[in-house]
């Protein structure tokens, strides 16, 4: 019986012109890496479980892909000891089980699988950057753009398979990179003409200074999330979730300039330094914050701004330093299309310590969506042949596949329709295709030693000598 | 307590240089794709299980990487039944295990895991367009360069995780496809400068010829992999080979010529000719043989030569008319670095009949060990900045930073070095990563608006302006 086929849930089949458009910004985000010094690696799909888990939080390892150890991973080495209420157990609904039953089973799991595909590029660097540490020179900077894969719920844009493209420098506590980076967001997304992006800047001592003022760190996630608000709900409409998050009113009173947080960035970190005045951590911040903005600004950017936004706080119990996010132009409804920021210890987890890194990530899904809605792919980012030559039969066919053989050596792309039918069908194909030319060589041509070729958008016909042929193809490559 | 990292067995890390290298052949080989008119497609790194078991044989199944339900896979919505004597079978050793034990054991495992790493890119093609007929215009010549997986045990050259790149037409039966194949590897290995491989071809067609005419259809194997002994044992050594597997001496004086079975590509051809003059099928395969190979030498091969090699049996049960192996030139001992061929119904497992395809396939890790041992890649091949720019304080960095951001403006890989320590440091810095010059600018440069720039090959030193700067770091780019 034939199989319905279909793909599992959450992964996706990529057409021709869909990887076209896809290789097109990897492309241009590969280039700008390397024009800034960053140098590519690549890790296996899949590493050994124990370097995976424990490294995301419960959460995390709940959505890492386990794979099933191969052969027959009853009969293992290790010995297999299945939990003992393996018969009940398997009678039971996930609701019914206990603690002591999971711990259990996740033993039984870990013991049928060692191995887990990669959940994502910061962690198998670390572990490439320890086991490699004698060959690599620091600072190490290094770009990695490969697939991860999550277990997540999927839905509209969050996929189980996506890419992911990773710049970092690890061995350096220089503020010149966190410079760099900026820069490098700007170049990307100028060259992709996505101009206009936001590159927003944040840093975790900034946030421990505010936690510090208010005299709440255990609030300062309550704090900022209320803080964000304030375009949407406005002043008062904070104050009142941050009361009600228990945050005092004499702590809001103390951090008041931050509700009218507004200006350049240049007067918003002004403000923050006479704010975080008390607080040592606080005011290293503002100095770091103050060195990128300073050169950044006296380099220049092309096309996007830099801002300093106080609620950014992602990943904030894993950043030490700059935390970095990018939003879409104005005007296009997409959250985070890229970001990053520093770590103080990033490969302590496997037993290097004091190596501080700093990096960025591009949001490969999200940038092709924004691109997309804005019409941004050039016209040249085509999966398609330049010319289709039109099969009138052997002797023809000859002749066509010598000058294919030639034009190819030109590096053009090129190709006969493989059998003599009806020309009709073939032009439909070449229309279908979206190949721009359809070449018709006869017995006339053939004599002539002329090439006909008709052009399929305007429907004009000429004809050309072998060379007016490679000059008209490479002119519209 | 950290962990000692490592990664799994069979699979590997990537330093720069060898992404770099890696790259250079990939592109290299997508290029002569696009040329010849395929078109890209990507598909999911796993597939659905029912898409991929029971498709590449017992062993093959067994190869297959297998992923764990995610989530409390043991709570799936498909109730999953335990083999009844579980708790007995852990403590068996995997010789005492029975066969209705294993098949048992198999049920429970497409229970616990229903997801599967790709195990070739030929399957999830099918797969593919039998998905998307109703998208696809026919003929369909796509490629395909992505990683795939396998349980096999690892040994030189054989890895768990190595990339495929296919070249494959279906929806056409026309001989020119293998005509295009057999140019598209010629293109493929002058380009990457590995003149002198061998294309060899076969056609099933013809190993039935043979076998009908030896009366002896079930002897084929046995009888094609005694007569490729030819060159090691010798005519007598081959034919006691042949009898010992019990094909009879009437038989082997029947297919004599086959012994001395040498000449041009055209004579074995009109050798085979006269040899399988009564097989129906046999002549049919000859008659493609000669389409092919007329049409190859009359357009011409780059650097190339294709052979006829009839002991060619390749993927025998899969193929249905031309076989293809490419052997790398002669002095380098290294097995097939390509291969391919006819099969008449790709599509048929997944209910799309009557669907022809043919295609082929590259082996990367054996080219790239290939160009390695002849010192063929490019010297252009690298994976490091054209320039690094000393760091001797802050305000000649921010001079340097501007300068590098106008270079990258032009394209030149270029990076500073980001701490003010030791110059000689900084100088071993960009000898250890192999840069090629150093610029130094301090004082007396800014000042004259002068860039020092020394080549560290050469150690010649030179003061430069800026345009002169940008054309030296162009020009040995």
């Amino acid at each position: 019986m034939a199989q319905k086929p279909s793909i599992p849930k959450g992964t996706r089949d990529f057409s021709p012109i869909e990887v076209a458009k896809r290789n097109y910004i990897f492309s241009t985000i590969k280039t700008n890496f390397e024009k800034f010094g960053f140098q590519p690696i690549e890790t296996p799909s899949f590493e050994n479980s124990e370097t995976l888990m424990g490294k995301y939080g419960e959460e995390g390892d709940r959505l890492i892909f386990k794979i099933l150890n191969s052969g027959n991973y009853f009969f293992s080495k290790n010995k297999i000891e299945l939990p003992n209420n393996i018969v009940e157990l398997q009678h039971k609904s996930a609701e019914d089980i206990s603690t002591e039953e999971l711990i259990e089973l996740n033993k039984f799991t870990s013991k049928i699988s060692e191995k887990a595909l990669r959940y994502d590029l910061t962690v198998p660097f670390a572990r490439y950057v320890v086991q490699h540490q004698n060959e690599i020179e620091f600072p190490f900077k290094r770009y990695q753009i490969q697939p991860v894969w999550r277990a997540d719920r999927p839905q509209k844009g969050r996929f189980r398979e996506f890419y992911q493209c990773d710049a970092d420098v690890v061995g350096s506590n220089s503020l010149w990179q966190e410079v760099e980076l900026v820069q490098l967001y700007d170049s990307v997304f100028s060259q992709l003409g996505l101009n206009g992006v936001t590159i927003k800047i944040n840093n975790r001592k900034i946030l421990s200074g505010i936690a510090e003022v208010i005299g709440a760190s255990d609030k300062l996630i309550d704090f900022t999330v209320a803080l964000d608000k304030l375009d949407k709900i406005g002043e008062e409409g904070v104050k009142k979730e941050m009361l009600e998050k228990g945050i005092s009113n004499e702590a809001i009173l103390k951090v008041q300039p931050l509700f009218s947080f507004t200006g350049t960035i240049v007067e918003k970190i002004e403000k923050l330094a006479q704010l975080l005045a008390t607080s040592e951590e606080g005011m290293k911040g503002v100095e770091e914050l103050q060195f990128i903005c300073e050169h950044v600004n006296e380099i220049g950017l092309q096309t996007a701004t830099l801002d300093l936004d106080v609620t950014l706080a992602r990943g904030l119990n894993y950043y030490t330093g700059a935390i970095f996010e990018v939003t879409a132009p104005k005007g296009v409804a997409m959250g985070s299309i890229g970001g990053g920021g520093r770590y103080d210890d990033l490969t302590g987890i496997f037993g290097l310590k004091n190596m501080s890194g700093v990096g960025i990530s591009f949001g490969l899904d999200r940038i092709a969506l924004v691109i997309e809605e804005l019409n941004l792919f050039p016209e040249t980012v085509t999966a398609t042949s330049k010319a289709l030559f039109l099969n009138f039969g052997l002797e023809e066919a000859k002749y066509a596949m010598k000058a294919i053989a030639k034009l190819r050596q030109e590096g053009i792309k090129v190709e006969m329709y493989p059998d003599a039918t009806k020309i009709g069908k073939q032009f439909q194909h070449a229309d279908k295709r979206g190949i721009p030319f359809a070449v018709l060589v006869g017995e006339e041509e053939m004599k002539n030693k002329q090439y006909g070729v008709k052009n399929l958008v305007t429907g004009d016909q000429q004809k050309l000598s072998f060379e007016e042929l490679v000059n008209l193809l490479k002119e519209n490559k």
